[in-house]
C-alpha cells in the first residue's frame, strides 16, 4: 500500500496550516493590538513572531547508518528533497530540516539561523562546526505543509564518530528532541546494536519518552523466525537503556516504496504501517489543537491583563497625588482585583497571580497605562467565540478536545 | 506435530539410562575397590552412591499460575502423572518432582527426603512444612527414564501468596535451580508480569543463564499483531529484570496436545517446538557426556592416587624408623612424586598438587597405606580404554564431545 493511498483517505490536508494561518491572522488583528496597547510582553511573554507561528510538527528521525532513516522520508514525501542522499555505506553526513518551500531549494546552516520565519535560531549556539554540518532542504511537496522532518547523520559506532564530528552530537539531537513532536528510534534487521553514543542520545530523549516510538526497518529482509529473534533482542536491548517501565512502541515492518521481500508477515507489517501512519497523520490536528488551546489560554489572558491596566489606569487621579494613589493601588490590588473581576466578569480562576503583579506593576507609571478599551476587549471576545471556534470545527473529531478549548 | 513424533525421529531413548547404569556397573566393579583400597574419599571425594548416579537431568518449570506448566510436563511425557492438577486457577499447590518408577505412585516429601536412591535428601533444611509441600510423583513412562520434572506452584503476584506459603520459596527455587540441567520461565500472552516474587526467583537463577529458556505459550490464542506487542513486552521487561547481557532464549508457541487456535503463525510456532525439543531431547546426551567426563576425570585421578599410596608404602622401611621415614617421606615428596611419575608413565600435569598432599599425609600413618596392586590399576586402565570407550560411542556425534573424554 503507498503511503498516497493511506494520505488521500484518512489525512485532512493542510489541516494544520489551516488552522495555524487562521490563528496567525487573528492574533495579527485581534490580539496584537490589545498586547501591544496593554502592554502584555512586559508582564507576560514577549509578541508572537513569525517563528512562533511557521513551526510545523516535527518528526525527528535517529538510528545506526544504513537503517533507512532517509529513505524513510521520501517514502512519506513520495519524492526526493534537495540535497538527499540514500546509500548503503554511512550517507547522510548532516542534519538536515526538510521543509516546505515554494520551490526547491537548500538553505545552509549558518543562514537558516538567522531567518527569521525559520525556528533555529537557537541552533547558533552550537558553533560554526555544527552549522557547517546543518541544512535546511526546502521542497514544494504538500506533506511538508503539515510537517517537518529532521533527517539526521547515521550513528556510528565505537571511534570511527567521534574522528569526523566536532560538534556536540547529542546536544543538537537534545535541542531537536525538544521541539519535536514525534521522534523515531530506526533500526534494521541486521542493526541492532545500541552503542555508546546511541545510548547516549536516547539518554537525552528522557522526558519525551512519550515521543519516541521505535521503527524495525527492513523486517521483509529476515524470516519469521530470525524476525522474532531479532525483534525480541531489540526489545530486551531497549528494555535495558531506557529507563521507563511502559514499554515503547515498536512498529515492525519495512518503509519504503518497493514490494516485501518476505510475504510471510506481510499482513503484519501492513497492519503496522497503518498504526504508524494513523499515528503520524494524526500529529498535526494534535498540534493544531495544542496552538489553539495556546492561543485561547494566551487570549484569554490578555484580555485580563487589558481590564486590569485599564482599570488601574482609571482609579488614578486626575492631576495630583498620582504617585501615592499608584502605591496605594498597588498596595490595595487585592481589592482592586475583585472589583475587575466583578465588573467585567472574570471567573475568579482566571486572574492571575495578585503578589507578583504587585511586583511587577512597581516598575510601572500607571499613568502611561490606556483606559479600558471596550471595543478592543469585546474583538478578542468575539474571536474567540466565533472565529477560533470556527477553527475549531475544522478538527476531525472535536470530542476529544482538551476542555479547555472544548468548552 | 505430537511430541512423540519428535521422540521417535531423533531422541535416543533410554541413552542417558543406559550411560549411567553402564557407569555405575563400572564403578563398582572397577574403580570403587581401589578407591577403598588407596582412601580416595580422605584425599578427595566420598564414594559415589546410588543417588549420585540416580539423579537424571532435571527440567525446573517456573512461572505465574495457569501459564501451563502442568500442561508441558503432561504434553512431553505423553499421559498425566500421579497427583496431577490442571486448571485456570492457581491448581499445583506444591513442588512436584515428576521421575521414574516402576509403577505409577506418589511419595510424600518428608519419606523422599529419607530415600537413599533419591536427590533429595538437601531439602529436609527447607524444614516440615515445605516437605508437607513437597512431593515425588513416580510414573512408569519412557521420557522419565531420561528426564526428571520438577512442577512448582505458580506464582502469585503481590499479597496473595504470601498468606499461604509459610516457607522460603525462593530458597527451594534456588535449590532445584542449582541441580537441574534446563530451567523454563513459562510467561503466557495474558499473563506477562514479573511479580515481586517472580523477580526475586529469577535474581536466584543468577550464575545459571546458561540453563534459563522461557516460553511465551499460548501464543496462537492472540492475532499476529498483539502476539508482536506481547512478545515484546515481555522481552523488554525481561531485558530489565534478568542481569546479562545475553539475550534468553524465548521459545513462542503452544506447547499442549491441542491444535492452534490462530493458525497464523503455525509454522513459526512449530519451528519453535522443533528448537525446544531438539535443545530438551539433547540433554541426556550432554548430561551423558558430563557424566562420562566426569568418571573419567575421577578415575585417572583414583589411578594417579593409588600409585602415591602405594609407592609411600613401598618407600617405607621393613622395620625400624618408620617414624622418621614417613617424615622424610612427606618433606621429599616433590622428588618421590617425579620417581612415581616416571615410574607409572603419568603426564606431568595429572600429577596432584604436592603441598596439598603433604597437609594431608601428615593425618596418616604409612605403614597401614597398601602395596601397589598392579592388577586393579590395570583393570582401571583397561576399563577406561575399553569400557568407558565402548558407552561413549552410545553417544551420537562423539565430535563434540569435551577433549579429556575425546582423548
Ligand atoms: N525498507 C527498506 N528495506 C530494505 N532496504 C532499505 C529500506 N530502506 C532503505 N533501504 C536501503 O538501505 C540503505 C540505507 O538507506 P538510507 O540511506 O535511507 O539509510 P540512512 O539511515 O539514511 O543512512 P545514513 O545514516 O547513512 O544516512 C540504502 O541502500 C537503501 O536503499
Ligand atoms: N498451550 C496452551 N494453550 C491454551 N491453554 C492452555 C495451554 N496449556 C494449558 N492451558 C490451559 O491453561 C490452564 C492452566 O494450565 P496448567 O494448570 O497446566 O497451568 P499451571 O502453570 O500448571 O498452573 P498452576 O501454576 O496453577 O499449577 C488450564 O485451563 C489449561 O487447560
Ligand atoms: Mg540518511
Ligand atoms: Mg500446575
Amino acid at each position: 500500500m503507498a503511503p498516497e493511498a493511506k494520505r488521500g483517505e484518512e489525512r485532512n490536508p493542510f489541516l494544520y496550516s489551516k488552522v495555524v494561518d487562521g490563528l496567525k491572522k487573528l492574533y495579527k488583528k485581534n490580539l496584537q493590538p490589545l498586547e501591544e496597547q496593554y502592554l502584555f510582553h512586559g508582564f507576560h511573554s514577549p509578541l508572537l513572531s513569525e517563528a512562533d507561528f511557521e513551526s510545523k510538527p516535527t518528526v525527528l528521525l535517529i538510528g545506526q547508518y544504513s537503517t533507512g532513516k532517509t529513505s524513510f522520508i521520501r517514502y512519506i514525501l513520495g519524492r526526493d528533497y534537495p540535497g538527499i542522499h540514500v546509500g548503503p555505506e554511512p550517507t547522510t553526513d548532516r542534519f538536515l530540516a526538510v521543509m516546505h518551500g515554494s520551490e526547491d531549494r537548500v538553505v545552509p546552516g549558518s543562514a537558516a539561523t538567522i531567518q527569521p520565519d525559520k525556528p533555529f535560531r537557537g541552533l547558533a549556539r552550537y558553533g560554526a562546526s555544527f552549522l557547517s554540518r546543518f541544512q535546511v532542504s526546502e521542497a514544494n511537496c504538500p506533506v511538508l505543509e503539515d510537517f517537518t522532518f529532521i533527517d539526521t547523520p547515521g550513528i556510528l559506532s565505537g571511534e570511527k564518530q567521534r574522528i569526523g564530528r566536532n560538534y556536540d552530537f547529542t546536544g543538537v539531537i537534545k535541542w531537536f528532541a525538544e521541539r519535536s513532536d514525534l521522534i523515531l528510534l530506526l533500526f534494521d534487521a541486521y542493526k541492532l546494536d545500541i552503542s555508546d553514543e546511541f545510548q547516549r542520545c536516547i539518554q537525552q530523549l528522557r522526558g519525551h519518552d512519550d515521543k519516541v516510538k521505535v521503527i524495525l526497518n527492513k523486517a521483509d529482509l529476515v524470516s519469521s523466525q530470525q524476525l522474532m529473534r531479532v525483534y525480541g533482542a531489540l526489545m530486551w536491548s531497549l528494555g535495558k537503556v531506557m529507563p521507563v517501565p511502559e514499554v515503547v512502541r515498536v512498529y515492525i515492518g519495512s518503509f519504503w516504496e518497493n514490494e516485501y521481500v518476505n510475504q510471510d508477515n506481510a499482513a503484519l507489517f501492513d497492519q503496522e504501517r497503518e498504526d504508524l501512519f494513523t499515528h503520524l497523520y494524526g500529529l498535526p490536528r494534535d498540534a493544531a489543537v495544542r496552538k489553539i488551546n495556546e492561543f485561547v489560554k494566551r487570549a484569554r489572558l490578555a484580555k485580563v491583563h487589558a481590564c486590569i491596566i485599564g482599570h488601574l489606569k482609571q482609579q488614578m487621579p486626575a492631576m495630583f497625588g498620582k504617585e501615592k494613589a499608584q502605591a496605594k493601588l498597588i498596595e490595595d490590588l487585592r481589592t482592586e482585583f475583585l472589583k475587575i473581576q466583578r465588573q467585567f466578569h472574570i471567573p475568579a480562576g482566571s486572574m492571575p497571580d495578585v503578589e507578583k503583579y504587585q511586583e511587577m506593576l512597581r516598575d510601572y507609571d500607571f499613568r502611561k497605562f490606556q483606559k479600558v478599551n471596550e471595543r478592543m476587549i469585546a474583538n478578542v471576545d468575539k474571536m474567540l467565540s466565533k472565529n477560533v471556534a470556527a477553527l475549531m470545527e475544522e478538527l476531525p473529531s472535536s470530542s476529544s478536545l482538551p476542555s479547555s478549548v472544548a468548552q
